[in-house]
This record gives structure tokens, sequence and C-alpha cells, in this order.
């Protein structure tokens, strides 16, 4: 199933999505990862501050960041992300490390790494789903979070099950539409 | 010049990059700005609540937004922006839709969306430069925004001037190595 795009977009935006149902039995290679995390490495930020910072844990090759990730996640995304082989949280680094002053632009540089994360994952077979439903106090405590880095997701990152193979509640929620607002509506003054 | 990537990722994170010399006398098409805007409308957000919003002003288009959104830059942005043929503002709902509550992912999914604008923008030889410097409150006024509604960045569109056709100032800026930190600067724990 491909985005119903209105408009010709890049084989990538079609591509990306966020599954619930992930393979539980395909790993995710070392190389495939370093691909993902470059692709947000090279995001653009405000004064070129890049903020993005991550946490990032693998099934079989670190399973106590995993697990702690795992741990942070709110019930409704544990019953899911829990056949997802990576788990990772995204953190923004709250102030410039040139002059200390805050970074009004964090949360949305980190963003803009995400996303590209998430569209080299696309590119890749691979997908990421984002949360907002997890306990930042816990994973400040399990992280031993330094001041002035704040998480905002967490995220599941691996291979989709192939239709059919998935659990059933998981892959209906897969099947269901994907919807956008209106282009009309994003633009609320001027137009193309 | 190609960002200098360290690991494998697709073209288009190799192409993206924020010029500062613009080729004044190309324009962009609707339909290449369409195509743009449809990338940024399928990003991801929390709740899927598409909090990205836009001002887009094209320069013999809707010469009236242009010049509403070059007023609020601040004047070293000026300096460069004027040559671009379409300017903008990105913008984020700082409440939910579906119950009003403050939506915490707003910027961060903002970033999501202008990421992918910018991506596109790159996958077809144009370019897209973001901005923090421009006037918040000014903008506010000049298009009247509703409570609620939050710019965050300012954003020139065009086709970057061919090397050796635009402002020498501009082109020697353009021409310094883009230079990101190392991927284990970004993961602070676990790793891949």
């Amino acid at each position: 199933m491909r985005n119903p795009v209105d408009h010709d977009v890049q084989n990538v935006f079609r591509k990306r999505w966020s599954p619930y149902a992930y393979d539980p039995d395909r790993d995710v290679s070392s190389e495939q990862l370093k691909s993902l995390f470059e692709a947000a490495r090279w995001a653009m930020s405000s004064f070129n501050a890049q903020p993005w910072r991550y946490i990032v844990g693998v099934r079989g090759r670190s399973d106590d960041i995993w697990k702690g990730v795992y741990e942070t996640l709110v019930d409704g995304n544990r019953e899911w992300a829990r056949n997802a082989p990576v788990l990772a949280l995204g953190l923004a680094e709250l102030n410039y490390e040139h002059n200390g002053k805050p970074n009004r632009h964090a949360a949305h540089d980190l963003g803009a790494a995400s996303a590209s994360l998430a569209l080299e994952a696309a590119a890749r077979g691979l997908a990421v789903h984002q949360m907002g439903g997890f306990s930042v106090d816990r994973a400040r405590e399990l992280f031993d979070l330094p001041d002035g880095v704040e998480p905002y997701t967490a995220m599941a990152i691996g291979y989709p099950a192939e239709r059919g193979t998935g659990e059933g509640e998981l892959e209906k929620r897969d099947s269901k539409p994907r919807q956008r607002k209106a282009l009309n509506e994003l633009v609320i003054r001027g137009g193309f």
C-alpha cells in the first residue's frame, strides 16, 4: 500500500509510513542502522547546531538499552512495539553549545532529523514508527540524562511484517486508509 | 558539491543543502511547489494531527505575501533571500484540534514536514534555506495570525545560482565545507 498522494513526489514519500505490525524475526544490520542515522545527521538545523540526540537499543546487540526504552513506553505502545528489533529515543539539546542560550528550534530540528531517518528507512524497506506515548521522567531516570537534554519521541525500527504473517489485530490497524488534510488547509496564506 | 557522508544514504540526503546564492531569474512553477508541499503533507505526526502550516509567497504570483515574508526577515537574511523567487513561513498549530490540549510535538512535527519539503526540493534541483532569523511578532501582525499558530521558520525556496553566476560573496559562503558532528556524538547511549 502506498500513500495516496495528490501531487507527484519522490517514491520515498509514498512509501514512508508508521506500521504497527513488525516482523519480530528479522533483525536490522548495523550497516542499515548507520545509514538511517547518517541521513538524520545531514538534516538542516538552526546555526547548524544539530541538536538531535538518540538513544539506540538493538535486540541481541544492546538488550539493556532496548529494554530500557521499552520500559518507558505506555502500555498501548508496548503492545506492538515489543516486536520491533530496534527501539530508540529521540532527544533534543535544548541550549546552543556556542553560547548556552535556549535554542527555540531544538524540537523542530530533531523532527527534521528524525523525518530524514524515517525516509531513509522507507527507502530500504524498513519502517520507523515514532511515539509520543512514553514516560519522559522514566527515560530521564533510566538513562541518567544530563540537564538540557529533553526526550521527545520513542521510535520502533524494523521490517514491517509481511501481510498475513503479522498479528491480526495489528495488521488490521495497518490496513486503515492513510489520511492527510488537503494541501489548502496547510497553506493558510498565499499559495502556489 | 555533495554532502561528504560517512555511510551510504539515498542520493537526496547527499544533495540537500541550504544555499545563499539563488538564481533570481528562474521561477518555480506551481506544479513544482505543489510537489514540495505534498511531500510535507505526508510527514509523520503525533496523533496524525499534522500541526504544520505554511504561508507561501511567490514572486510574480503572490507578491504581497512574498513582500510580507521578506519584511519579517532580519537584515542578514534579507541580504541573500531577496533573490529567492519563493519566500515562505513555517508555522505550527500549538494545540490539538481533537481535544484543544497543548501538542508537545507541534514544533517537532513541523520540522519533520519541512525537512520532507526540503528533501523533495533537493530531488528536483531546487533548494530550501530555512531561517530562524525573522520577526515572529511582525509575522503575527502582518499575517493576522490566529492564537495558537506559532511561526517557527522563514524559508527561501528557489533554484541555486549556477556556480560562477551568483553574487561573489554569497557564492563564497556556499563553497564552505559542509560539516556535521560524528555519528557517535549523536548517539548518547547504546549504538548500532
